[in-house]
């Protein structure tokens, strides 16, 4: 099939893309990264990745580099990397590079993104993941990888297919971890249930997690949040172990002062990502009759802060 | 009576104390500041006040300074300008100097002073006091008045008596303006009804005024906020003019970028007066079963950033 030497667009090169594409791409394999910012650099000298499990470096013969979307080669495999918050460009960025089998996988955070595709796209050639990696950008063409690095995918709908086996062995034959999920959605809400906590409070209030983790009022409070969620997901199907809530809290102070993507978004003056991360959620939850309020006030302050670029339902 | 001559007593002397009791000393009243910090150079070279209504300074012996509570003399007026997170200083404080017919008049924020002093001291001798001033300390001694001075005075529990229009004389005749309330309690949350918004939001977020106003998000929120304010108010008697709304937020826009008292502690990691400006609204709104789900919410954000000093009830 398509998928036994598949031909790779990575949609968004920035920390996720550029990262999990170099992986890819120093396995051996045919990646085309579409850039912005980063494209004369990258074209020219390639990619550097700074990475806890060793550095390592793609020179430009290794790769291919486009800034013109247009000029992207027909692809067996699109990872979505772009924020959420610019999805609108999907459309015209991937239409123009689908053949009738080709899968689209977004890495994207939040809910609400298989959906958008599947409607640009058709549901059927969907896939999601999420991504469990502290990452950053450096200077253009330099990536931090800082820690872990596991991805979980899962078909929009449905439990594991052998495409998605074999989307499973190419990552884990790349040196990216990857498990495989039953069940999309519910890992969509487990990464929620930390995300809307942390990502919320860490940027509403401008603190690092062990600043909302010092007093024994923050902790209650993340919890209080985290059973809204759990609640939420609950209605929606996604049935995830009470358990979680303490699970989370400890894995989090493992991670000291830890700046959330939302945190740095807001101090760099860069839209968050609030309807995936807020919006989707509140209106699955309202759907479902499940009151949200600490959500929804938290979300109230986001939508505040993002000066008026998109507001809740 | 007593108040023809007053012997008055400042109890905390920061900078509403300090400036307030300046201009009375200005105004040849027999003055006496408790104080802290600041007590060593006051003693010895004064109050210097920087006022937008025109500098002015005082010299050791227009008035009195202690850093010793015991040796306050007997005092006739008590004016209590302690933040309202040290209450629990004020009857070791204040009882020493009490004479049966001495009257004590709190200018702190928020709800529930009057009847703290009241359970202390008696009903009868308690005032309350709203003042609507733009003020900060500078280095020890001096203090930076920037906008306003108004305060709005009214007895604990009825209408105005001869006692308060002679305490307003006294402020009046000091230059500052002073109006005197017929509903303490319907004063006290008009004030809340800027506090609770700007002085929450403020603190909870880190953002000054205008930022807070940037964004059509921004605006309904804290309009939100408000109405809840509202509700809470007509609930416990004070049947506030919804009009308020639009002044108060018209004014704010006018004070451009405003740091709230609150913003200002957070800031300097001192406690903020969360129990006078959340915590009493709340258990009194609650007492009423008036929900004010924004409010509660933003109070559980401030006692997570007060690291577990205080909680909500």
């Amino acid at each position: 099939m398509a998928l036994d030497h598949p031909t790779i667009a990575i949609i968004g090169s920035g920390a996720v893309g550029g990262y999990y594409g170099s992986r890819l791409a120093q396995a051996g394999h045919d990646v085309h990264f579409l850039l912005r910012g980063d494209y004369e650099v990258v074209r020219r000298h390639g990619w550097m990745i700074h990475s806890c499990e060793g550095d390592f470096s793609l020179t430009p013969d290794q790769f291919h580099a486009y800034n013109n979307p247009t000029q992207l080669p027909p692809a067996d495999l699109v990872l979505v990397t772009l924020k959420a918050t610019a999805n609108d460009l999907l459309g015209p960025l991937i239409s123009p590079i689908l053949k009738p089998d080709t899968v689209v996988l977004t890495l994207q955070n939040g809910l609400g993104n298989e959906e958008y595709l599947a409607d640009l796209f058709g549901p059927g050639r969907i896939l999601g993941g999420l991504a469990f990696v502290c990452i950053n950008r450096g200077q253009p063409g330099h990536i931090h990888h800082t820690d872990h690095g596991l991805i979980a995918i899962g078909e929009y709908k449905g439990p594991p297919t052998p495409r998605l086996r074999r989307l499973a062995d190419i990552f884990n034959s790349s040196r990216i971890r990857c498990r495989m999920l039953n069940n999309l959605r519910y890992g969509r809400w487990e990464k929620l249930l930390w995300n809307i906590p942390f990502n919320g409070l860490g940027a509403a209030m401008d603190l690092t997690t062990d600043r909302l983790l010092a007093s024994p009022a923050g902790i209650d409070l993340v919890r209080d949040i985290m059973k809204e969620v759990l609640a939420a997901a609950r209605a929606d199907g996604a049935d995830l172990d009470p358990g979680l809530i303490e699970q989370k809290i400890d894995h989090t102070r493992t991670m000291q002062a830890y700046r959330t993507s939302m945190q740095i978004d807001r101090q760099a003056g860069r839209p968050m990502e609030l309807d995936a991360i807020f919006g989707q959620p509140l209106r699955s939850a309202a759907s479902h009759h499940v009151p949200m309020p600490l959500v929804q006030s938290i979300a109230r302050l986001l939508f505040t802060l993002d000066n008026g670029k998109s507001s809740p339902d």
